[in-house]
């Protein structure tokens, strides 16, 4: 292992430990009937946490308001969370499985799942607007506007619409690319953006590393239908071979696997380019480390 | 009609048009996969916007931020708008009719309705964050403290999720105040605070305008409690005696009809204690008037 990997692996770490450390204590135990017990079993002690790492290695690099990059990372990893028990539920994808648990669903009931996803994302804005003093009312409402037209129509929630229509359908690759920058690449481009928007960049850094974001967001996708289509139930966590099964266009079923592979290269170049050109230097360097570990990923 | 009716009559129909306008120009037609056409069924053309009423009255007794007001109210409606496509599903409340027309997982199925509401919690965020220039960023951080708050699990959605667990239980009515003051309470005050917040209120003022908020909350449960065993389906819009068929507990079951109506007035002289305490003089009539209405209405 180089010093470069050892040093990001440390990091890696002592971030993980911190947001943990901040979702257990944000995401209440004693909400009303169940639902604390509900929230804390949706995003606790499960998942890789991408999200919260992006927001806290951009924050990094431009020195951000540490309060506040922390609580962007809990807030997207909560919105993220939420959107995956919605996503499983009966009337959506029907799945039993997630992170190797039974899903929200299965575990506490279909209402409560809905209740647990929809209480997920207030708590995610509520944690981005804690008292003025805490972090400045301006970076709050520039979190939150980031947060919420990622999560909204133009992004996540307006991609899993397009999915849901998508089922059966043969979508050409650039009907697929737009579902995806809706489904996860906004999200994962709101993290870095959200990062970002915690310590000063400008017009030129801000552009490269949205543009940092969208490659990494399509290129965690085009991983996610390779990892689907090549892996077991048993090393995802997950139900493998899903998207074949409910006849879901993939990258996989779209271009074929080794394409999708040779894409997935592609767009990591693309997004060590566009960092190059955001002009971070060293800064940079956990930015760039975590996009080969999207790429790189086996689950 | 007295002046002061006329007056305020016409101040409501006003208003009711500016949001009217505004909703349809902010929740986008051209959202993916039929999501815009779901969300606008689920929000024009129906309610009768006491929310946005209330943030707008709170804001013209406090001369408040024009800009931030309208933004305010139509995002506390989205909120509650969502609330209602959530809690009609089949795993909430099963019910297909709702201000006169079939509700949203009915016309849309049930995963466009899921995902209908969870873009339209995302899309009150959105309506609250526009750029810096539109809306001081330290107001609209504070307007999301405020709605995120009352929509999350310490508001409305833990409400719900009482309600959930108190079907065919005893609820006191200690447990049910509670209840109703996360479920529909804490929306309808925040909405108070949000129209207060767009302008200046001294401590005082603040604390009075946020028991004027729970007090007509409550009073609104009440009502809606004995408009549900008084009133027909037509009369109501959507289908009338459900709570009793679904054994859940009403203000009307736990205190009987007549204590009930008592209750109702009660809260009316509370509220218009808490607004006299508010020093608000004339500038806090639409809120005396919208109180009276809350009460005496017949739906």
């Amino acid at each position: 292992m180089t010093t470069s990997a050892a040093r990001f692996e440390a990091w890696m770490q002592r971030e993980l430990q911190r947001v943990e450390e901040a979702l257990s204590a944000w995401v209440p135990a004693d909400a009303p009937a169940g639902l604390g017990e509900a929230m804390r079993y949706a995003v606790l002690g499960g998942g890789k946490r991408l999200r919260p790492l992006l927001v806290l290695a951009a924050a990094a690099a431009v020195d951000g308001h540490p309060e506040a990059a922390l609580r962007a990372a809990c807030a997207v990893e909560l919105i993220h969370a939420y959107s995956l028990v919605h996503d499983d539920m009966p009337c959506m994808d029907n799945d039993v499985l997630r992170r190797g648990k039974p899903t929200v669903h299965v575990k506490f009931g279909e209402a409560q799942a809905m209740l647990t996803g929809d209480a997920m994302q207030a708590l995610a804005f509520e944690i981005l607007t804690p008292e003025e003093g805490v972090v400045p009312g301006a970076l709050q409402a520039r979190l939150c506007r980031l947060l919420a037209r990622a999560a909204g129509c133009e992004g996540m929630a307006g991609g899993q619409a397009i999915d849901l229509a998508s089922v059966g359908r043969a979508l050409d690759e650039a009907c697929l690319r737009d579902m995806h920058r809706r489904k996860t690449g906004a999200l994962l481009r709101a993290s870095v953006q959200m990062g970002a928007a915690c310590g000063r960049t400008n017009d030129v850094a801000w552009r490269a590393l949205s543009d940092y974001g969208w490659s990494i967001g399509l290129a965690f996708q085009v991983v996610d239908d390779i990892l689907d289509a090549t892996q077991s139930s048993a090393t995802l966590g997950k139900t493998a071979g899903k998207d074949a099964e409910a006849n879901k266009p993939t990258y996989v079923s779209v271009l074929g696997l080794d394409a999708a592979r040779r894409y997935a290269d592609e767009l990591l170049a693309q997004a060590h380019e566009a960092l190059a050109r955001a002009g971070l230097g060293e800064a940079g360097e956990w930015l760039a480390l975590l996009a080969d570990k999207v790429v790189d990923r086996q689950s």
